[in-house]
Formats: C-alpha cells, sequence, structure tokens
C-alpha cells in the first residue's frame, strides 16, 4: 500500500529527530528565547538573504494565518484573499474568530490574480459609502495554492507592488513551501523574502514534527509580538521543539528543508509522468508541485484503492471522479518503483 | 550549575524521545484519529478508571485553558477562579480574548475556597442587577496551585459539590499535574476525574515535547470540539506528536508519567530538607510538590547564583528575598548530591 | 427640491412625535421593563397573530442585525446570506466582528434562493472536512431586500420549509419592512411571523426617529437576552424611547406602521409612472417597493440634480448611470405632484 | 408617591422635545454628518472651550464605554479602573466582550487615586514577566462615581499627569455629568477637557431620551472612528435624534445642560438636609451629586415606601439598611416639599 493521502500522515526527517535526541540533555531558556530557536533564527535568515529578518515559531499552519493576520490587520480591517483560500474554506472560522471578514475574489486554479485585487480595491476606494464597509488591510495568498499550482516571479512581483502601492502587507501562506520552492523555476527563499511584507516556512508538512517559522524579512513585526502570539494560545513555553527543528532543516549549507522538497516533487513528476503516459489520465489541476490531481475513471477506483491511498477530491463527470495523490518527503523512490511495476 | 529555573527549560523525558524514533516511519490519521492518540485515550481512561472520558490533546497551557474555557462557557458567561491563577495573571488575557470575564476571587496560598465561591455566587442570584452583570459559568482551579500548593481531597469534594449545586463545571489546570498528584496523599488521578468536569494531564512541564491531555471525565465534552478546537488554531493535523508522546507516558502498568512526578517531588523534598535544615532558610510558602519557595537572605543570593538557575520571586523585607527552585523530570539526583556537597 | 436620497434623512411622524410628548411626563420602569415597552409589545403581538411572541426594542438596524445573529448562532457557527445583504456589505463587518463568519451565496437580484441554500447545505453536509469548516447555523434574509425586491410568499415558504428541514433559524430583516408588507400581494405581519424564525420590524426608516422591534413569534428566545444584548452595548436605559414609538406606530386598530408603508409605496408608483412613462427612463431594477431604480442619461443629470435629491447607484453604460430615488413616509403627494409638473 | 429611584425613568426635558418638534420636517443628511449633529458639535466646542475637539454621538453608556475603549485599545491591552467601576461591574462584560480585560484596582468611595494606579504600573513595568500579561493601555474614571462622589481638581490633575506620564489616554465616563459638574467646586467643563484625553457627556441621564456626547478635547481620535462605531452597532442612521437633542442641551450662552445639573444637584442638598437634619440618617457615602445614600433604620422602611420610590443599596447591619435616593432634571421643588412636609 502506498501512501500519498496527505503531506502530514507521517512523522518526522530522521536527521530532525536524531538532532532532537543530540540536543535533548541541553537546558534552554523558554518562550522562544531559547538557543535553539536563536541558532534557527539566524541560519534562516541566512537562507533568505535578510539579515534584518524578524522571525517567530508557531505550532501548526490555522494557529499561525490566524495570529498573524490578526497581528497584522487593524480590528476594522479584513483580509483578501481567493475563495479556494485555506483561511477562506478551511480553517473553521479562525479568522472571523478574531473579528476579521475574508474578503473573497474569484480565483484562477487556485491563485490571487493582481488585476483582480486592483479592482476591488479600486472600487472600494471609489466608493462613497467605504466607511460602511470592511477597510481591506493586507492580501493573503498561498504558495505554493491548494491546488498545488504556484505563481511565477512575475505574479509575485505584480501581486507585491500593487501591495506596496496600495499600501497594504503580502502575506504568503507557506505550508507547502518547500514543495512550492523545488517546483518553481523562478522563486527562491530571498526572492521570497524580497516580495512578501511576511511569509511562513511550513514544518508541518516539510520534514517536522509540528513548527512553522514566521519570518517578517525587513524587521518591522507588529509591536509585542510575544504578547500577541500568547494571547492567540500559540506561544509554546517549550520554544525548543520548534526551533531545533528548524535548526536541523536549516543547518546544512544546502538546507534539509529545501533538499526534502526537492525530493518530494521529484517523486511527483514521476507519479504524474506514471499516472498521464502509463495509465492516460488527464490532469485535473495542472501542478507542478507535491499535490497532484487527476481525472480518475470511476471503473478504475477499487483498484487504485487497493494500492494506493489518496484522497477523491470532487466527481467530474458520470464516469470520472478527480483524485489527489500526494508525495512527501517522507515518499520513497521504492514507493513510487512499486506503482511504475504495478501500472506497467 | 545546578538548573532549577523551572520544569519546561529541559527536553523530553528519554523514553518518550524512544518512543518516537520506534514509531516515527508509521502513517497515521491526522487531526486527532490517528491511533497513536486513540490508544494513549484509551490509557489515560483506564490510569483514570473513566471508561467514558472523551479526551482531546492540545499543544500548551495557555492554549487549552483559553480553548476549554470557550467551549464550556456560553458566550455571556465568565470563569470563577483565584486572584493568583494563571488565566487571571499570566496569559496575556487569553480567556478575555475571546471574550470573557475572568472573576477573580481572593486566593489563600494559591488555593480558591469553596466558601468564598458560594457567597460570590450566592450574592449574585440575589442581586436585583445580575442580568447586568456577568453571569459565573464555571469554576477554574489549578492542581497543584501557582504557589505549589494542593487542595487536599476535602477542598476538591467541596467544590465539586458546590460546582454540582449551581450546576457550574468545575474545571482544573493540570499543568503540573503530575507533581501535584505525586504529593498529594489523597487524590489520585481516579479521584481527580470523579470530582471534575473537565481536568487536562500537563505534558509539557511533566516529561514531554509539548502537548496536554484534555480529558472529559464523564463524557459530554461540549459539540462539535474538533471544530473548536481548530477555530482557536489548536488542532494539530499531525496529531501523532502529542498522542504518541501520552502513550509512551502512559503505557506501562505503572505510568511513567506518575513515576517522574514522584522522582521530581523526592528531589525537592531533598532540595526543602536542605535549605531549612542545612541553610536554616523559611519557606516563603509552604509547599509540597516540586515548586519550592524560600526566603533567602539577599547576602546569600550571589553564592547561590554562582551554583544554582533560579528565580527571585518577590522582596520580602530590606534583607530577605523570596525564591523559587524548581524540580522536573529532569532533575537528577547527582544535582542534588551536588548541592548537599556544596552547603555540607 | 424633492427630496428621495433615503428613508432615514427625516424626522419622526409627527403623530409618533405626538405621543412622545403626551407620554413624557409620566416615570416609568427601565431596561425594557416600562410600560410603554409592554403595551408596545402587546400591540404588535395582536398585529402579528402571534400571542406568544417575545420582542425586544433595539435602537438600529446593524446594532439588531450584529446582536440577534450572534444570539442565535453557536460560537462555530455561520450564517449564510446572498452576497449583496446588508451583513455581508455595509455594515463595516459587525457580525465578524463577534466572530461568525458570514457564509456568502450570489444572489438573485437581491433575493436568497431556496434551491441555492440547499445545494450549499448539501455540500456542506457531504463533505468529509466539514469539521474544517465554518458550520452553517442560521439564514438570514431581508423583506424587503436592499434592491427593493420582494420575496413571494411561495419563495418565503420555500426558504422557512427548508430552514425548518434543517434545523435552522430563518431570519428576517425588515428595516424596512412597511414598505415591504405594503408592496407585497401575499405577505403579510401574520404570515411573516409565521414563516420566519426572528425578524424585525424597522422603525427607523419607517417613521420613527430610532428603534427596531425584534420578534419571536412563536417566543423561545435565546437564554437571557437583556445581558445578551447589553453586552453587545445595545441595551437602552431609557427604553421608553423606542416602546412609547412602537407603542404609537401599532396602537391603532389598523396600524399606523403599515398605512405609512402603503403611502409610501403609492408615491413610490407615481414615481415609477412618471420615470417608466414619461421620461422612458428602463428600471435598473423592477422594484415594487419604496427604493425605485432607473437607467437615467447621464446628459439627465444636471437637470435631475437640481430638482431632486437621489444617490447614483453604478454606471451602466458609457451613457447611462443607474440611479436611486427612494420614497418614504415623509414624501409628500405634493412633492410628486411637483415632480409631474417638472416632467410634464 | 415622589420618584427618586433613579435618574433615566423619566422622558426628556420639555425645551429638547420642543427642539425635537419645531425641527422635525427638516430633511437632513445622516450617520453623523446632519447638520443638528454638525451645529451640536461646534456648540460643545465652544462650552468646552476646545475648538479642536472631535466629537462622536452615541446612544447609550454602555455602548459607548465598550466602543471607545476599544476604539482607544490595541488588541493586546486593558483598561485600569477602580473595582466598583460600571466597566467592571454592570455592563454584562461589554469590554471583555471586544476581546480586552478589565484591570481592576481597590476604589476609594468610587473613585481611583493616582498612586494606586502609579504602583500598579510601575510593578508592571517592572515585572520579568510582563509581556506574559495583559498590557495596561488606559486609564478609566467616572465623574461623578458610581457611588456619587467626586474628583477632586488637584485628584484628576494627579490622574492627568500620571497618564502622560505613562503615555497612557484618560477617559472619563461622564453619564451623569451634568450633575458632577453642578456639585464641583473646582472642576468645569473647559477643566475636563483640558484634563481628560477623551470624556463622554451624558445626556440619556441628564435631560436627554438618549445619547451621549464623547469629546476628544484636543482632536487625534483614532483613525476610521465612523467606521469602528458601525462595526460596534453603535451608528445611528438617523444621527439627527441625537444631535438635535445636544443642540438643545447646549444652545444657550448658559448651557441648558449645565442648568438641569445645577438645579438637580440643589434638590438632592435639600433631600439631604432633610434626611439628615429632619430624620437624623447618616449618610452612608458622602455623596455631594445627585445620587444621596442613607443608612435608614429598618423600621421606617415600609412607611417610606409607601411615599417615595427609591432603591435598597444593601444591608448595613441587623436594624439598618443602606439606601439610594436619586434626583434627576425631571424631580421639581414641589416634589421635594411634599416630602419635607410629609417628615415635618
Amino acid at each position: 500500500m502506498v501512501s500519498l493521502e496527505s503531506d502530514y500522515n507521517n512523522g518526522v526527517h530522521p536527521k530532525v529527530l536524531e538532532h532532537l535526541g543530540v540536543t535533548n540533555s541541553q537546558r534552554t531558556a523558554s518562550y522562544g528565547d531559547d538557543h535553539f530557536s536563536q541558532h534557527a533564527r539566524q541560519l534562516i535568515r541566512e537562507a533568505c538573504q535578510a539579515p534584518e529578518a524578524e522571525i517567530y515559531f508557531l505550532a501548526g499552519g490555522t494557529q499561525t494565518n490566524a495570529t498573524i493576520i490578526d497581528c497584522l490587520l487593524q480590528p476594522y480591517e479584513g483580509v483578501i484573499c481567493c475563495d479556494t483560500a485555506h483561511i477562506n474554506v478551511h480553517e473553521a472560522g479562525a479568522v472571523e474568530f478574531t473579528g476579521h471578514k475574508v474578503l473573497a475574489l474569484p480565483g484562477h486554479d487556485g491563485r490571487l490574480v493582481a488585476d483582480d485585487v486592483a479592482a476591488y480595491l479600486d472600487a472600494y476606494y471609489a466608493d462613497e459609502t467605504a466607511e460602511h464597509m470592511v477597510r481591506p488591510g493586507m492580501v493573503y495568498i498561498t504558495f505554493p495554492t491548494e491546488l498545488g499550482t504556484l505563481y511565477s516571479l512575475q505574479e509575485l512581483q505584480d501581486l507585491s507592488h500593487l501591495c506596496e502601492h496600495y499600501g497594504l502587507p503580502l502575506y504568503v501562506d507557506g505550508a507547502r513551501l518547500a514543495y512550492g520552492l523545488a517546483a518553481s523555476p523562478d522563486v527562491d527563499l530571498p526572492t521570497l523574502a524580497h516580495l512578501a511584507s511576511v511569509f511562513y516556512i511550513g514544518g508541518t508538512k516539510c520534514g517536522a514534527l509540528c513548527g512553522e517559522a514566521v519570518v517578517f524579512p525587513a524587521g518591522h513585526a507588529p509591536a509585542h509580538m510575544l504578547s500577541r502570539i500568547k494571547q492567540h494560545g500559540a506561544l509554546l513555553a517549550k520554544s525548543r521543539v520548534v526551533g531545533a527543528q528548524f535548526e536541523a532543516l536549516f543547518s546544512d549549507p544546502s538546507p534539509l528543508y529545501l533538499q526534502l522538497g526537492r525530493e518530494a516533487v521529484e517523486l511527483a513528476m514521476r507519479l504524474r509522468h506514471l499516472f498521464t503516459h502509463r495509465l492516460h489520465y488527464r490532469p485535473f489541476i495542472d501542478s507542478p508541485t507535491n499535490q497532484q490531481f487527476f481525472i480518475v475513471p470511476n471503473a478504475d477506483l477499487p483498484f487504485l484503492r487497493r494500492h494506493i491511498g489518496f484522497e477523491t477530491w470532487c466527481p467530474v463527470d458520470a464516469g470520472h471522479t478527480a483524485c489527489r495523490f500526494v508525495t512527501s518527503w517522507a515518499t520513497t523512490p521504492a514507493e513510487l518503483q512499486t506503482l511504475e511495476e504495478l501500472f506497467r
């Protein structure tokens, strides 16, 4: 049984676990002041070529989104995103729970397009009743998106310039950032750090047990972030648990984090080749990252289910279903080989 | 240098770490459905002699308090606690952040006393303007308290009966539960499970990397808890990280969790004996648990600081300072021996 | 200058003002217990043929919506409405401010359609990840809608049955209810009271200085409503100010409230006839109520502006603009006559 | 029966009602832009000798407190007040509902004392764990207090200087401001405007049907106040209802508002003389304003109740009860004469 259900159904990368073991007997400070977190911050600053970056470690993705969005927004502001955004659909209303409206615009294969945002903002500012509406306070995107797609460098630059023009921060949710960076031809960590006001490097889905690293590349994080993170219930007393993991993920000159992304995407491409060329499935969405979506004939489903763990996404027509197959750092070449032999 | 600053300046108990390693390659379900969490729940039910218990795993203490209190209260209700309670002082207003007032009553060495609660409730219900006031919706205590003290069985029963009488849930914050149970002559896990409506078994300070186990001993957790935990940003995608740790902490017939508490309290008693009999320090608070508070002559502080890590608590008089010395599962007999030799 | 900008640019109906004067020297209870409010409740129960109705008086529309929606929803639930709904667009995020997501579905000329709601709910309940999404907790509509349109009796019944089927309350925002009831061929107050779980009778736009009457036709208002209304800052100490106005609006066997609606709609129809038959403007939306929307040639705008106060709604094409003309209880037949003579 | 239960059991001062009548047929702008509100703002600026003042009209006291406090605080800040403060006891948790902790210090006959605040702030800033606590963000007092007492000019100056020193706004709740100013030997409107960062002039209890005027004497109100007021459900569409009332209350060179306060306090002093000299009751609190508190022999209660409407405040001892007797602008000299004759 090859497990392609998700990228969080696994444990922790062995090198990260090993690092937890090696450092386990050390006593440290807490609440983010531990030396593991300090060092991990320095490593991430270097990987981002962002020496002024302020970095906070949180435990999970929804928590990170809700906390960072609430801290970036004024209480009367909302966050612009596309309709399929995780914060709009799959976070149980965590953003609204902190009092903010999610201002959802139509997405394009999971992407938010700069022109749509510009049109929305222009209409808002031109509206005589704007003070009766929710003020747009920031822009949220994911890289890669919920649908596995990527923003090109040009698209990111367009959004970044637009945000700068309107004075809005651009926040990039990087829950699967390793896989996005691995698949992108023109966006790397320093580029992202240059274009985003704040982003997070997702650990949970990319090699860690838990943990996300929030990066304010140019510094200037909101005041009293520690207090606000605690107010959101997101401050870990034993902060080393995340700090040490990111230390392991970023300690090599060629960071393990990026390496894990590359390996998973390579396997995703083998999977894609197998499904399109051997099984002749059409992609449901054209994703270059670790999430692959195919249109599967319903007749094939029982056989697939016997050999692969995966999620059905949505029905396509009477005879076909869109299905999602996800590789991760934990997927092995041997697993792909098993599938290749199975479908020979 | 003997480290007695806190019980969260350490890593994870080696047996727990070993279990994370042994189970690391397994693929699991997520969001609490993983088999580690399932098994850990069963083990905890058995340790609590509470076969109907519903159990949720969260990442940290403030998060757990804010989430559980918000879920137990109606939106117009507040939580009764004593003035030194963690939720009233040291959680950055996380409870108020979810819209609820903390109704603080005077504490007695960190304890909330049933008679005070009864007087408060009677006054509230007798007040003709009660509908203009915040309705008391639950009672919060900690075991052990912020000051290391304990509730006797009788005191717990009094609070439990009072709560039952008024129809209010009794919630017990067990951030340091292992140490409290180890020190108590008459309260054990089944007793606590019998008297509390809900409580949590603290992992972060008692052997785990992170994680708290929330126990509703009789079941009847609020509806849609998973959704509400997520709304609070407290739902871990890779829930195994906490589940597997509690599996390790509770897998033995004599659970490691309780054993760790006993060892730390034993060392705390050796420390207490050393300080009171050898150094002739008076206790600042009479604590039977792993947090020890002594009145230290200021002249002794420099010497102590050279050999021990500890926190100053508050000034007592011109020549004395109250100091806190904390043992934990990570404190070793060798460390105590070092101190005993130092103060011979 | 004929003033057709809005239905809240006026004072209070003379008969209501007179009643405030006549009763002014009486001393009363407060916070809703005053005898004016008590009597007004009884009059409204009779007008609604809803003897069990529980009725609360609040000051304004956004306040009423935010308070009632928050009280009807569980903290983890959201409110379904159509995309043009006042709560979704023009309340500055007051619903989200209380923690709830607004779940907006596409509207049909301002109306929410039962089939759309059913499809949304079916998809939600069928979704395996539903616990990660915002749970739909109620349905919100306006009568008449933001665009002046009405629900037919059949449409209301469909929504009501749908809500009953799914166990969701149906809430009807009646900010302009007088005008809607006056224009409807088949919906009257008792019918509305029969089909809605809760609705409000708008006073501010329909003859009062301020005030809205929230009606729970079958009783069963949420617990501790007084306390919750106060928690929202919406409890008037001197509740008589709204109570006495509604007493005046509903004291006649043929209530003044309904009479005011009929007169305003009659004038709106004269306006409509004038614009469509004399000026040959096409309606922008086919509204039977006091808000009339016409497609005006831009060349006509300067002349219109010299003689009429009105709002431009949105551009239609290069040469035309949609404009809104609103009659109210304060609009006089003489004003209509002025316009008729002007455009002869 | 002489009615001394409260200062909000009455209607509206006849001159204010007359003004509502005279202006009723005028059409106006809305949402605070109406010419009544504009003019009232100008009159209040003059009465306060604060030409830069920004002024907002809201409907009621709890609403005003919750809205202004939320707008002045950062989301992670709390409000300092004394334990008997209205926001701490009698607003159903409206401040906490917006996410902020109420930081209550012991009161002195209802007053907050500058030294207590300084001690609290010094302790907070010296605390190494301050980031884990709620940050004090403003100071709230009432003038007069809940117990009818007043701050002297010196006490107000002390608080004002303290707030300036710590960079905290000082907010004065003036629900009964007219009565406080009438009774104070050294505090008038310009003085208050000079010492407070923001205060409100209470209308509901001092001659109006409803309405409070929030004054930022030096301008610099928080950004987007209109939007935030709406977000709190506190923006009146037909803002003239409050604007016109304050126009009437402040249109005379010697404002009616202040005159009403003087008359009520004069009657309160007659009442006080009657109770202390004729009935030999001792004051429960020494109040110079319109709220008078006396220690009444329980044997007298039935007789008093036959002739006077009043509230029992609290038991004093087995034979005595503290009772509150409140005069207002609506109390008449004839009513006092009735009492004087009754107790001759």
